[in-house]
């Protein structure tokens, strides 16, 4: 067992920026972790070593003393990079290389990150899924569409990597692999130069081995987010279930409701909280909107190669023919009325509670599961974050959801922190 | 005179789709008008007449057929294209070449829209300005940020062009180079491949000779935008100053009362509107966000090449650091508060009307002049359309501004058609 098998960035990044560990040792381990199991998980698409050792020796100031110094990332195939190929998991842009990185991109490498490669994504990050294997368990999804940097993340091919997140692309993974993952408010980073899905929702996100790297990478590509850090103490949480808690599957349920009970037992205060009914109509707003606006987004593939999108794109596109615009319009104008709602809901409560997918990552690789849970915060735009509750060896993974209010993912990281502290201290 | 001089785009793709013109020739006219006068204008920032030939020539099937078939199209300098480099006219990108077009420009290819070239830009649409002058009047601004695709419209270089608008940028350049101009709701139009700004606001545009030709352009960069067409008849219009009007012009106020009448004699009525006292806020909420916004979308740029950044751009980013962040959370939860506010104020009318500019263009190039009337409707994404008053020989241009419902693009398209009707019929 070696340190860079459990380590997070922070202690990556603060042994390289001392000189303790060089960035070439640490691309070597990570890169010795791809070698042993690559073959098997399929995280990458594109991976090349030299690209990687290149990068681990070139790194000077101020990559050098960065946050993220020495750190390898790896990179979801929806984002663009200068050194690699930027498929979108779509034949229409085989050998694709992008002029320029991605704007998150070029701020890792300012930080010192070094980029390990393009990991597998579902067709333009939407339904048609790939060849990545779960690590925890083969014959399983890791989910997606974020599923090359979560089966990555648990395969330890790198401490760092970047999803996006659009229903539930960046959480389900992290509840299927056992990740920490952190999805920010909407609108907080930058998507120039990421391949859009529906506008309204899409949001870059990213897994880390800790909550604190949760922070690490936030500060990194969030300029300006202020640091939270309340003294330690008791928090009051809400949990949510909201109108798809009949999905939950019992096994699953439990493990949550011990979770809540200790995060009692550590002296926070958990009530639950129900939602107006008409919330439940929320689910259907988003699929509605995300089928128009991805329709749009891919029109230009759609009128210029139907033959080469997915069932799941077309069926996608169809749906969005057979929505009038004042279904679409409605849609809309009830979610901006529901986020008021919702924020005096939030208002007597720290932060929020759910559960992240009502079940563990299911058998096979061509389905993931709902994304219920995730997609009904991205709704409105809320910060989200994914602690994987403590296991036992060979168990599947649980996530809780951890939601904050909408701009507030300091303090949302901050409870994040109290959480995890009350579940594994 | 030539039918080319005048001739909207909705009658060139028609002649050409009828092989009553050719592409070649269409193109050759525009590039014609471009060698006379391109050198006094300076519209274009890339213009490679080879490249236009080729494309002219290139025309097949569907873009032959299609809406825009061969239709010269200027497209301003922050829109990638795969054929031109793409610059936002700043030396950080010096011969940047993208590796596809953005969204919008692969959409008007598949019409049949010939590219002419890149116009100037502000840099990364703000506001350092560029060397473009209104075709109008030398010694004038065109405007900005959209500036080389303002006056290349007014210089007769191509009778459509895309700009893109955050405050003003489309807008008032319509304004003082006496042009129609739409700018659609938030988020209708891909911003795939083109450089943010301030992501809440930014929104693609576009620029055309009649308003039938807005509506042309919309079929095709908002797949599925319903088509709206009423009976000619009265209309119920708004008018609304808001808390700038004292920074109107005399004359443009005079000038714009007088349109006000002959839409009245036409038989349309309009109503003065009043806004609460608390909309004297927008204008700085917009500020605020735009400065956050702004300095995070610039922020790679800030780390990468500070010295490479105009003055106008460094003031941006320094008053963003002086500002909290829940300064500008509160800001954007009072624009989505007053958003419903001016909803129920739009209800009793069809549209709403008011002045573009405060002023005709300003002499010198390098300030454009405020944008406050139309950054206050951007505030809240609604759509815009500005209708150039008609004028006398030797007269710099009035801009008549018509606002719709968010999303309701589609009847503000009908509504200008009756308002320009009413001025010039």
């Amino acid at each position: 067992m070696s340190f860079l098998d459990t380590a997070d960035a922070h202690s990556i990044a603060e042994q390289v920026r001392t000189a303790r560990l060089s960035p070439g040792i640490v691309a070597e381990h990570f890169l010795a972790q791809t070698s042993a199991r690559e073959s098997a998980i399929q995280a990458f698409v594109a991976l090349d070593p030299q690209v990687v050792r290149k990068q681990a020796q070139g790194l000077s100031s101020p990559g050098i003393n960065g946050l993220l110094a020495g750190v390898p990332v790896g990179v979801k195939d929806i984002i663009d990079t200068r050194d690699h190929p930027t498929g979108f998991y779509s034949p229409i842009y085989d050998n694709n290389w992008p002029s320029r990185d991605a704007h998150v991109v070029a701020l890792l490498r300012q930080a010192g990150a070094v980029i390990m490669g393009k990991t597998h994504t579902t067709e333009f990050a939407y339904m048609h899924t790939g060849p990545t294997r779960n690590p925890l368990d083969l014959n399983r999804t890791p989910g997606s569409s974020s599923a090359g940097s979560a089966a990555g993340m648990a395969a330890g091919f790198f401490p760092v990597a970047l999803g996006t997140q659009t229903a539930g692309s960046l959480l389900k993974p992290a509840a299927y692999c056992g990740l920490y993952a952190f999805k920010p408010s909407y609108g907080l980073v930058s998507l120039e130069g990421i391949k859009p899905l529906a506008p309204s929702f899409d949001t870059l996100g990213w897994y880390g081995r800790s909550v604190r790297d949760l922070g690490l990478v936030a500060q990194v590509l969030i300029p300006g987010l202020p640091h939270v850090t309340r003294p330690s103490g008791p928090r009051t949480f809400g949990f949510c279930r909201t109108a798809s808690w009949d999905q939950v599957d019992p096994l699953v349920a439990d493990a949550l409701l011990a979770a809540v009970d200790r995060l009692k037992a550590a002296g926070h205060s958990v009530t639950m909280v129900e939602l107006p009914d008409e919330f439940a109509q929320v689910f259907d707003d988003h699929l509605l909107i995300n089928d128009c606006e991805g329709a749009r987004s891919l029109s230009k593939e759609w009128q210029s190669s139907p033959e080469l999108l997915s069932p799941s794109v077309v069926a996608m596109i169809e749906r969005a023919k057979g929505t009038t615009w004042e279904q679409e319009s409605a849609a809309k104008a009830r979610l901006a009325v529901q986020a008021h709602v919702l924020k005096a809901i939030f208002a007597p409560f720290d932060t929020m509670l759910s559960v992240t997918c009502g079940m563990v990552a299911p058998l096979g690789l061509e389905t993931t599961g709902p994304s219920d849970f995730c997609k009904f915060w991205m709704a409105f735009g809320l910060p989200q974050i994914n602690i994987p509750l403590p296991r036992q060896p060979g168990e599947m993974p649980v996530g809780l959801q951890v939601i904050g209010g909408f701009r507030e993912d300091s303090a949302l990281l901050d409870a994040a922190g109290q959480v995890d502290l009350a579940l594994r201290g």
